[in-house]
């Protein structure tokens, strides 16, 4: 575990300049290796005040070709970050697979600010750090390297390097009342350190701690640490990344499966009682978002189904009943190449919506255990994985007031091949249609499996399953579940 | 021209039902054909309060497949765009090629609320608008359908129509006491939609008029604008992007040849002198930074140059004087997919940055009127017009208080030659060198033409023109010429 009291060591101004030549070239090849490597860089910078956070990153940033690297420093929350769920920014920041992203401090300042309260805070401190501690394993396991170093001073060391400061004016400027705060606050601060430590050290993603009180050693110290665990990440990801997919054509967990066969499939609504009933609904939906807007609160649908199931049809009668200025349908095909650069879930990141908004994933981030899982384009691993990353997801969002709407639509095996005949007959329909449909469709088992896994392992935000043989009444019992969800979450609170 | 008074036309219920089901079927017929076409279509609904702008859009909203629509309605701007030219948040709204964006208002709201003060913002009114006459014109010239509807009532048409929602319970809430208010003002804001329209009909974006008085009239007007404005451009378009572009082996303007002729590349600073007057000129840079940044001013720096005229030594030296927390480098290489997709200044106005920030480009949107002009990837007409656009960018830039600061370095082809082949011994230096640039260097002369085209056309905001034969020599001509550029823009304002 990390110890704040790192060794502290000397280093004289000649050996310092007589290892930075090699320093300097070896940090210019890791970014040549890192150009072409499968993952991003992340290295956080955090640490006391006065141990020279920014003046390291300075330096780095000197050191190493600019046009690889990025810093981020997070100023308090934006209006557009405050209306979305905490990890939002640090989300938009990500760095692409090939990049280095430099962060000073990071998502940790703000975990620290929290604990800035006595007691009463100190669950928001622990569930903030437990957040961090999600959000680091999942771009751990997707490849990431994490490097993260604290840099340490001791109370003494501290007091002389904020006076030091002080007493020049080149540097004068950099300390501020809230430095001398901190230093008084020292022991409580220190603790404070030491528990963040403790609760997000993780393989792939430990904190080191480096004794900034000699600022030569601190920096050789920084500039080791990247280069040493670049070096060994490059090493052990090239066998990890081995090939080894295997499409799981059993079941991980059997009920999903029976769930879905056990749907009765046969229920019908004539026009005439669909119509009476429909708009009885549309304007209880209309209510219910209009409520949820004015208490900011975002209402975000996920709509799956099989292909030919109903869904654009189902969407569009759900709009209807909604301000098309506070609605965005976002359909999901195929990532951009930018958003096959990062994390499967950084798109879906993107598109978060703003307080009061209502968005409307046609497709979502469930292709990564659906249509990913089939076609063999996450490993085995990493789909596997993904239910608890995508309930991980989720539960951000409803932690933030936004509440999540999931569809499942259901039809049988003879209902899709009529409908697939219906859109080849049918003039303006053909361009719903293509050979990929069909290809689907030879694997409907294999996808069944899928689904039913779907909808075991991902329930924590609770899917409804509706049955579509009837369009009409998949239509009203989508615009029914709705209404009676988001009734339920605004009596909440 | 278009005029208020728009035809008061009538719909029976009877005719308007009879003819819904074709107007759908054409709509959903012009999102397939948008699908592949090469462009995108902006639907502008503006107009008096009370017309139904918001019905007209979810009425389209629910015909149209809501998979190939986006809906932007802009309240108040958040802070993150307050920090940014006005035009940045239209621009990070616009719909990529194959896409309908509908906008309820649009930037037209924007420019109203300016004109809502008397006589002192008239002036503020005409140049926002001139703005919008420009970056409409700029959409149109890259291909984009424009579509703008104005939904006009009479001054009498408006009170029955805002009386009658407030009668029924179902649209009371949509009557604010500001629509009353507007209606008091009637003559007022006639008069200033009417110079709106007049300032911003333009070929390609012109006002089309509908009297709202008969709702369905209304809609169906709407509709059948679009279609027909859809059905005219898909056909003229497919012509003008017919191929016949032509690489420009002659210069627009003799003069910028003539002046990097001119350009004395014979100086030279030994090195002890260079470092004694880096630091100073350092230490310089780095408080007129911070300067500006106390002034939220923001600095965004631009570097062109001759492939191995080192700009990457120079930004890194630039970089060196300022906190990395607050500088970003951005390399600019071929544009993603997404960027592709739209206009090319689109992935420009993506990175402006926030107030108080540093950008330094490494390589710009410059390209458009070298590498792209060259190469063919733009073809005459849009390498042509460019330079105006780009012109018009910094400016956008300037006016909102950014220090636009842009370098052309400059050496000679000897020099080139010696560079390449140096990188090319040299093992750590070898991954900058490529086929690309030695073929480049054999059209040293075409692009000699388009950087001195460049050089000339695009100086509203000025060049710096460095020799940077001697690298010491054109690092502290950086220096010194970003100091004081920066230094007397902070003087005047």
């Amino acid at each position: 575990m990390a110890k704040s009291g790192a060794k502290r060591t000397k280093l004289s101004k000649k050996d310092y300049e007589a290892r930075i030549p090699a320093l300097r070239e070896q940090l210019i090849q890791l970014q040549v290796s890192l150009k072409s490597a499968p993952f991003p860089v992340l290295l956080v910078v955090a640490g006391v005040e006065g141990s020279g956070k920014g003046v390291v990153i300075n330096l780095l940033n000197g050191w190493l070709d600019p046009r690889g690297v990025e810093v981020f420093a997070f100023h308090p929350p934006t209006d557009e970050e405050r209306e979305r769920p905490p990890m939002w920014r640090y989300w938009r920041s990500l760095p692409p697979r090939g990049r280095l992203g430099i962060y000073v401090g990071s998502w940790y300042t703000e975990a620290l600010r929290e604990a800035s309260v006595p007691r009463a805070r100190r669950e928001k401190f622990r569930h903030a750090l437990s957040r961090i501690e999600h959000f680091e394993r999942l771009l751990v396991a997707d490849g990431a390297l994490v490097v993260k170093v604290w840099l340490h001073l001791s109370k003494t060391d501290q007091g002389v390097r904020l006076k030091k400061l002080e007493s020049s004016a080149r540097t004068a400027w950099r300390v501020t009342a809230d430095d001398w705060r901190s230093h008084r606050d020292y022991k409580r601060l220190d603790e404070l350190g030491r528990t963040l430590r403790q609760a997000t050290s993780r393989t792939g993603a430990r904190w080191r701690v480096i004794n900034a009180a000699d600022e030569r050693a601190r920096n050789v110290a920084v500039a080791d640490t990247l280069l040493s665990a670049f070096l060994a990440h490059h090493q052990t990801l090239a066998k990890r990344l081995a090939p080894g997919r295997r499409l799981a054509t059993t079941p991980l967990r059997p009920e999903g499966l029976r769930r879905l066969a056990e749907l009765p499939l046969d229920k019908r609504i004539t026009s005439s009682a669909y119509e009476a009933k429909r708009d009885k609904w549309l304007g209880r939906l209309n209510e219910m978002i209009r409520r949820a807007a004015a208490k900011h609160r975002s209402v975000v649908f996920v709509f799956e189904g099989w292909d030919a199931a109903g869904k654009g049809g189902a969407i569009r009668r759900l709009t209807s009943a909604i301000d098309a200025r506070d609605c965005r349908v976002i359909p999901v095909a195929k990532p951009t190449d930018e958003e096959k650069a990062h994390h499967y879930l950084w798109r879906f990141w993107r598109h978060v919506p703003r307080a009061g908004m209502v968005t409307i994933y046609d497709r979502s981030w469930y292709g990564r255990v659906l249509v990913e899982r089939l076609e063999g384009f996450a490993r085995e691993a990493e789909w596997r994985r993904a239910y608890a990353e995508l309930n991980d997801f989720e539960t951000q969002l409803e932690e933030h007031g936004i509440i999540v709407v999931k569809f499942w639509l259901h039809i049988s095996k003879a209902e899709q091949l009529r409908r697939f005949r219906h859109r080849e007959e049918t003039e303006y329909k053909r361009h719903k249609i293509n050979a990929e449909d069909w290809r689907n469709r030879r694997k409907w088992h294999q996808y069944e499996i899928a689904v039913g896994d779907m909808l075991t392992l991902t329930r924590e935000v609770p899917w409804h399953l509706v049955a579509a043989e009837d369009k009409r009444h998949a239509r009203l019992q989508v615009l029914k579940l709705s209404c009676r969800q988001i009734e339920a979450a605004l009596a909440q609170g």
